[in-house]
């Protein structure tokens, strides 16, 4: 489908679309942009890229250029990226927050060559090292604006998201940033919490060690996270992230006031509530 | 090994425990003890009991008993077996916490012939129909006041909790109380009120379903567990759960701060400390 495209960031997100687009026959040739000489050469040991290149000379070349890194370096280099495209040339971003990128782009002449997209997966794991083949299957992908991007832009991406097996979900972009501080953004702050939490206070890692189980594991896996990530993800999130993290703590304090008062039923009763979540978490 | 074993309680832990006593061949006929008749039945039907029968008829049969119910329930069951059981009987319990249970039997004229066990696998389903085959496989088992138990009994619990794969490991009653409160009970409580904040504020069910991904499952995935089960846990852990669940809400407070303060710097720090989890968790 494309002769050329070019990948910004050679990381988990992006080193595992490259796969996939190779994989499904979207496209022949992968440029990779990255800050880092390192990246750059990981990522074409690993075959994830066949070519790295500086960021100018790579959108020259490239029918299609997917942007996936950390949040706050997404809007200078997709503003940098649609001030140097033409026509027929399309840009999509793979970010977690979509309202200050949509905000800060939504004037730009280019604006319709862009399609501002969210594919919900990813591991607690970073970097080129961190691609994996089937990726993103099963998982959902939200768009933003949709009507703001050329049809031809909008239904390649749809075909190659849907290829990969991801269900479509249109959503304006202050709606998904808030359902995804409550389905994704919160989880990993109680997890990092819960991280420091068990480490300022177990002092006998051997104890961690040898007790931890599954369920330790799969509430503590997501404080394993690239901060450089995800606290931009954060602080352009922060007003929502705020708003749910203020009542996660008001949830948390009724289950410490049933301990401290000894109110067996209450407690049995704030956890048979929250067993409700089984109606949409199978 | 044993002729006759009694499970107390067919839920997730004593049913998978059947399956593996007769997978390896320690056990050739199953007696199954519960509240309900409902639970007996499904228990014979899935194969993972041979009979049915009252507590204190099962006693009389049995070489060995294994307590596998609510910690609240398991003090007073494991009394009244040991005031029925002869000097070559064996009993053992499975239970999230130790000290009560130790406590209130230390000084019973039987304890010599209970050990005090605390297999940490489990899943948050309960039930029989929860009960799976390779359950317990990699995971430790805590034995305590293995010294108060007699060595006969030990050396045969040992022995299959080895054989099913199990790391042993020994702590005093006290020690495995506040260890669990840290690679446990807590992960269950923030679970719990994730999953209650969510449900609160996010009124959107349709947008939890379309967009929940892996992190916010892991993260959650523990507040489906059966609260008959887990709240006299937190109540008999009360105080160590406190401890812990205080820090967690210590910990959380320093993210908000940092969010609303537009503290970066100090996010990416607290960030950057979490991570330090993959030393011990990998």
């Amino acid at each position: 489908m494309f002769n050329n495209v070019t990948i910004v960031g050679v990381g988990l997100i992006s080193g595992s679309f490259a796969i996939a687009l190779k994989d499904k026959g979207f496209a022949k040739h992968i440029i990779g942009v990255s800050r880092t000489r390192e990246s750059e050469q990981k990522a074409l040991e690993l075959g994830l890229i066949d070519e790295a290149l500086p960021l100018n000379e790579a959108i020259k070349k490239s029918d299609f250029i997917y942007v996936a890194i950390p949040v706050d370096a997404t809007i200078p280099v997709v503003k940098d990226i649609l001030d140097q495209i033409n026509e027929t040339q399309i840009v999509a971003d793979a970010g977690s927050t979509k309202q200050a990128l949509c905000n800060a782009i939504q004037n730009h002449p280019m604006r319709h060559r862009f399609v501002a997209t969210h594919p919900m997966w990813g591991t607690e794991y970073s970097g080129p090292e961190a691609a994996t083949r089937q990726a993103f299957t099963g998982r959902s992908c939200v768009i933003c604006e949709k009507q703001l991007s050329d049809i031809d832009a909008v239904q390649k991406i749809e075909h190659i998201y849907t290829t990969l097996g991801m269900h479509l979900v249109y959503m304006q972009p202050d709606a998904h940033d808030v359902h995804a501080a409550y389905v994704s953004h919160i989880s990993h702050i109680t997890s990092f919490a819960l991280a420091n939490t068990v480490l300022e206070k177990e002092k006998e890692e051997d104890a961690i060690f040898d007790l931890a189980g599954g369920g330790f594991e799969s509430t503590v896996r997501l404080a394993k996270s690239n901060p450089a990530m995800w606290a931009p993800i954060f602080m352009q999130n922060r007003e929502n992230v705020l708003d749910v993290l203020n009542e996660h703590i008001v949830q948390l304090r009724k289950f410490k006031a049933c301990l401290e008062k000894e109110n067996y039923d209450y407690l049995k009763e704030l956890m048979e509530n929250a067993n409700k979540i089984k109606r949409i978490l199978h």
